[in-house]
């Protein structure tokens, strides 16, 4: 490790590993030394090697090794309330969610939608109001972006006064980013003509509780899409199929899902989910009414609780951040709980509202560590700590009798992760 | 539509539809009419919103009424020769091939590898051979990066002398696009030591016919991978499970599946496939030894055979385009079979080595046309005519005796397709 220079305490090194690339990469950094030397003759022919493989399918799906990279469920079996499926962050890598591993909330399942038969209606205040079929939209000029959504009650765990020994799933599972495809929503309003005094609009879904989100007109014509495919192929069952709103940057809730109808209206329809479960209270007794943003964020995800590690050496603290207001600007990491820090690489291309994926070069002495990352966003943004964090916006006693009456929207400070002598992974507050 | 403005014979428009945004477009682009005018409360409360949806799973799947959005299988039965899997373009959208749809050329079926037993060894000419688990893998610096991977043999109907009656997946169906995820082989190179007398690698599949490839050692310090995650998630298993070499822009058979021992030497293997197979017949009689690059090319998705157009009006013609080169500069569309050409828009971000998908409106009159596309990319490389093409590559009688004696590989001339009055679209020269 000697050509690895050391730029923050307990053994974070620079960036430069991810910086250059090919032979100026192997000229600047050896001796990562974790690989067994061999006589390349004693390699096993395993049983694989020795007969043909199983035909290749229709539609390929993961190896059965990879069972266990699921989405974790909170209400499996469907009963009537609300579902949660959160994506496996430490098991998945890239900057991506691949859709079999999307998070999802439901508060009714996944209706199943006959695509020839659904129909998108724009009215209220429109000059003209509008059927669309999907294959209508389909002739549209489409447009493709990478996007996250991010549930306003993603990692609710954070305001625990107590820090909880669960997963990055389990925690910060209710974000994924895809690359989503379809028709700007300012496409369709214009054809419908806007009459000056609408001001928002309220999206419905198809589902049966027909989920309904207010969006200020502004925002509908800023970046807002419907979007009608999902990493390249149709929407998930559980992300919308055929079709869903997609709000760049803003709360999940408000990307609706199923959706079904656009009515512009002057004023915000003050729905259940908007009026109540998103409009957080705080400490002052006071609640925001809107709250919209998912603000500047990053987590690390490699090392996490689960993933215990092996010997002492190298290893590559990477992670994922992103933020409604632009492109991220800058990822520091600490490996000493937030003394001294090393600046990540981000990786290429970074791209607004999107995840970016950061890394950074560690060399584990076997000793305690507390990893923790710490984002900026090009608008200038930077992720509180937790206690400015929590002195805002309030925490929970642990354990929490009646989670509906606490704080548990849009936290957005940091993780601290700590690593034990045996390897083994724990949340702790630092 | 009179605010689009005709910049190409047929009807082809101006492609500021998808170069302004929000309120500008609303501005600029009115009246595609595709819409039915509807007063809002004839909307049908259709039976999947009168009551409660499946449950979310743990791992998410297409709608099933998504299942004809699939691969097409050569040899569904997986018997005892090459198994080809064709990526549908025409039924997807976007810039990249979700794993389910990822095309898959085997020889040998999909090895079922336990990741935990897998190796792969560097031998040869190097100071230290070396074996890696794949969790030491994980260890190492990773990166991230979109690319497509091409089969030489993509687009072999294109040599027929007839225009071959056949889908876009049937006929482009084994080049596919994906996010992947893994370690620099040059990082594993520099730890096992190149010795000086190295320029090449043979690289080797764990598949039960040992697939094998050589690899000039520049390349191979280039940007040359050993690819872990695709898409986010573990490799898929047609798709080389639990890791392969990537190697960016090269011939698909180069980016050996199921890795598991590269040997340098000192001279190219002349394994079977690159002695044979990939080793294309010209028209002199000579053949090419080698042909890495999967040179510029670009083809429409939509509209394209079995996608028949409904009313005359307004429609989006959008395809994909790529080169090994580098990034894609530029895409001509021509709806009068190569006459007059429009310029599309470059879906963002335009990336190096990867599927850049390009879109142009364009307003069918109801008559007979010809859409075509040519790419060209940042190197100043275009496109052939199909003319040029054949000229030098040769072209086969139909129907075809025997394809191995006829050549198949590299096509890259352009791919016209004919608009029939009845909407229908078929494969036609032009």
């Amino acid at each position: 490790m000697n050509d690895l220079e050391i730029v923050a305490g307990n053994g974070l090194l620079h960036r430069r590993a991810f910086l250059t690339g090919g032979a100026a990469l192997a000229a600047a950094v050896t001796g990562y030394r974790l690989s067994d030397t061999v006589a390349a003759q004693q390699l096993t022919d395993e049983a694989w090697s020795t007969k043909p493989g199983v035909a290749i399918p229709e539609y390929g799906i993961p190896s059965s090794f990879e069972k266990p990279v699921s989405r974790t469920l909170s209400n499996p079996k469907g009963e009537p309330r609300t579902q949660h499926a959160r994506t496996p962050h430490h098991l998945v890598n890239g900057t991506f969610t691949p859709n079999g591993l999307h998070f999802v909330i439901s508060h009714s399942g996944a209706p199943d939608i006959d695509p020839a038969k659904h129909r998108l209606v724009i009215h209220g205040l429109v000059k003209k109001p509008l059927s669309f079929t999907l294959d209508a939209l389909g002739r549209y000029p489409m447009v493709s972006r990478m996007t996250f959504v991010e549930c306003g009650g993603n990692s609710a765990a954070m305001f625990s006064n107590q820090p909880t020994q669960a997963s990055v799933q389990a925690i910060h599972g209710l974000v994924s980013c895809a690359e989503w495809t379809g028709v700007m929503l300012s496409t369709l309003l214009d054809e419908a003509g806007i009459d000056p005094k609408a001001t928002w609009l309220i999206a419905e879904g198809a589902d049966s509780l027909a989920l309904s989100r207010s969006v200020p007109i502004a925002k509908a014509l800023d970046d807002t899409m419907v979007a009608l495919y999902q990493n390249g192929e149709r929407l998930n069952p559980g992300n919308g199929y055929p079709m869903r709103l997609l709000v760049p940057g803003w709360e999940g809730n408000l990307n609706v899902k199923w959706l079904r109808r656009i009515k512009l209206t002057d004023q915000p329809g003050l729905s259940y989910y908007e009026a109540r479960t998103y409009a957080p209270i705080l400490p002052n007794g006071k609640a925001y009414q809107f709250y919209f943003l998912q603000e500047v964020k990053s987590f690390i995800t490699h090392p996490s609780p689960g993933l215990t590690l092996g010997a002492p050496g190298f290893y590559e603290v990477s992670g994922i951040a992103y933020s409604a207001s632009g492109r991220i600007a800058k990822v520091m990491v600490s490996a000493d709980g937030g003394s001294t820090w090393a600046q990540a690489a981000l990786q290429e291309p970074v791209l607004s509202k999107a995840f970016t994926r950061f890394r950074v070069p560690w060399k584990w002495d076997g000793g305690p560590a507390v990893l923790q990352s710490r984002a900026w966003d090009e608008a200038g943004n930077v992720q509180p700590t937790r206690a400015q964090f929590v002195a805002q916006r309030g925490q929970t006693k642990t354990p929490v009798t009646n989670p509906a009456a606490f704080p548990s929207q849009h936290y957005n400070g940091p993780t601290s992760w700590a690593i034990q002598r045996t390897g083994e992974v724990t949340h702790v507050y630092s």
